[in-house]
């Protein structure tokens, strides 16, 4: 829990809980920055080009919620922050490597991304590719060195590769490329972004706790906290898509209802969906307080299910 | 080793070194697609076209000789097979991924694989992608199933995390991009080989025996065969690729050379390159005799490595 517990000498803003939730996420940010920079294979080795596009990809940009969720969970459950890199390096890796190929032109074929040219555009197609297939074989690599126990690391590894495979971030992208122009219900838009976007949010979490140890009982409700938060991010995604700006977001706005995808908005309306996001943020918070755990350890995740529907971009 | 530890009742062909190579293989073939068929997601579950084309991918056809070797040090290292079975599943899972990828347009764009169309053909490019991508999730997660300890699941997981990522066989496309039309020496070559093709190969190899109990000095000595035999495969693939038709190889044949790609055959000419692959195939049964295991443990490695330098597709 302390500094030095970090293999890279990063200060942890662990186990300091009067910080204020900015300088928390920025000392985290920073934390999470210079572990990738060390451990993601360097540009002066061969293939320099790979390499290269895959630092591009990760590094300086993102809001980084995968890992802030898994930060969190790591210090509600007091796991080893030196663990928890471990798990916020993986699920961040994945997330990366998912914006890289779905940006490609065989699906979204998307130019912009956190501010800067996407990486197939930076790069070139072939490289985009590879470079993604790469994020995910490091994502497992870099997790299964976690300092933690064998069978600890083989929880999480399978909590991960559930997480991004057919049941949850290609299965939802699959679902999302089956339709395309369909009008769907409610409940199939939820079961299309259960599995897109929140199965891997929901495993930041889930994964964080595990690195610590959490009773069953309160792992069952930080499942539920996980997964609304999960749902509610891309709730609030798909507002954010209507009502922001490309500044804003730093990436394409308004590209859902300009390639008639079905958004929480186009299917429940504007303020519907603002609704069921705050409502999520509230069964976010009951969940929590279901752990019984003391209101100290839980401060965190609260906050930042706040942030994720408060947020701007 | 029975056919009863095989977890879907399928016989094993373990323990039978009197049968000939062609029915051990064609036993494992078949134990391999059953498993493979009965593990994929279902094509009666969403999203059918994405378990579709994975199954599309991975079933009916290859030569499997991932699964092969990776079943062959399994019996040389008396492992479970029901073990090897999940090792065999996942080799074989990443081999294929890279595949689906490989030929698609923005790399090879190869319209034929193993005599029929290939998956962003039968499909389209994001199915194609995305099946991919999920059959990479699903490699680490049936590796992270198999019926062993926590401890040497993770060691497996690291094997294949290493020989999929930016050192092994993503890191090895990358310098056969980066290759593209120029003069390799033969260390280039041989180095980019060892990548792209020769890591998932040992692979295979030492993870099938690491389901079962070997020394460490017995490990090390099954490296070196491992290391010989991944090369040699490439080496001869590249002799076929000059001297095979399309009709025997099932794919393209004479692509590399219609494309300028630096092979072997290129860099050393045909003749050196038969030499060498004679060569590695002696350094392979060399290795395995100083393994210090009777010879009726060695005879299926042994006899692979003939396949794989006396092949004809």
């Amino acid at each position: 829990m302390s500094a030095a517990a970090g293999s890279l000498d990063t200060p942890s803003p662990a186990g300091q809980p009067e910080l204020p939730l900015d300088t928390w996420m920025r000392a985290y940010q920073e934390r999470f920055e210079q572990q990738a920079s060390a451990r993601l294979p360097s540009i002066a080795q061969e293939p320099e080009r790979l390499h290269s596009a895959m630092r591009y990809a990760v590094l300086g940009g993102g809001k980084r919620i995968r890992p802030l969720l898994a930060y969190a969970a790591g210090e509600m459950a007091q796991a080893d922050v030196a663990a928890v890199d471990h798990v916020a390096l993986a699920v961040e890796y994945v997330h990366a490597y998912s914006l890289v190929h779905d940006d490609m032109p065989c699906m979204d074929n998307d130019v912009l991304r956190r501010g800067k040219p996407t990486v197939h555009v930076a790069y070139d197609e072939a490289t985009a590719m590879l470079a993604g297939d790469a994020l995910q074989a490091e994502a497992f690599r870099v997790l299964g060195a976690a300092p933690l126990p064998p069978q600890i690391r083989i929880e999480l590894m399978q909590d991960l590769a559930v997480s991004a495979g057919t049941e949850g971030m290609c299965g939802g992208q699959a679902l999302d490329l089956a339709a395309g122009g369909q009008v769907l219900t409610p409940a199939q838009l939820e079961r299309m972004h259960r599995m897109k976007t929140g199965a891997l949010l929901r495993a930041s979490v889930i994964m964080g706790a595990r690195a610590g140890g959490l009773e069953p009982a309160a792992l069952a409700c930080l499942e539920r906290y996980a997964s609304a938060v999960g749902l509610a991010f891309q709730i609030v995604d798909d507002i954010l898509d209507v009502e922001a700006s490309s500044a804003q977001l730093g990436k394409t706005a308004g590209k859902d209802e300009a390639q008639n995808k079905a958004t929480y908005v186009s299917v429940l309306g504007l303020q519907e969906a603002k609704a069921r996001a705050a409502h999520l943020r509230e069964a976010a918070g009951a969940a929590l307080q279901d752990t019984g755990l003391p209101p100290g350890r839980l401060g965190r995740l609260l906050q930042l299910a706040d942030l994720i529907v408060a947020r701007r971009n």
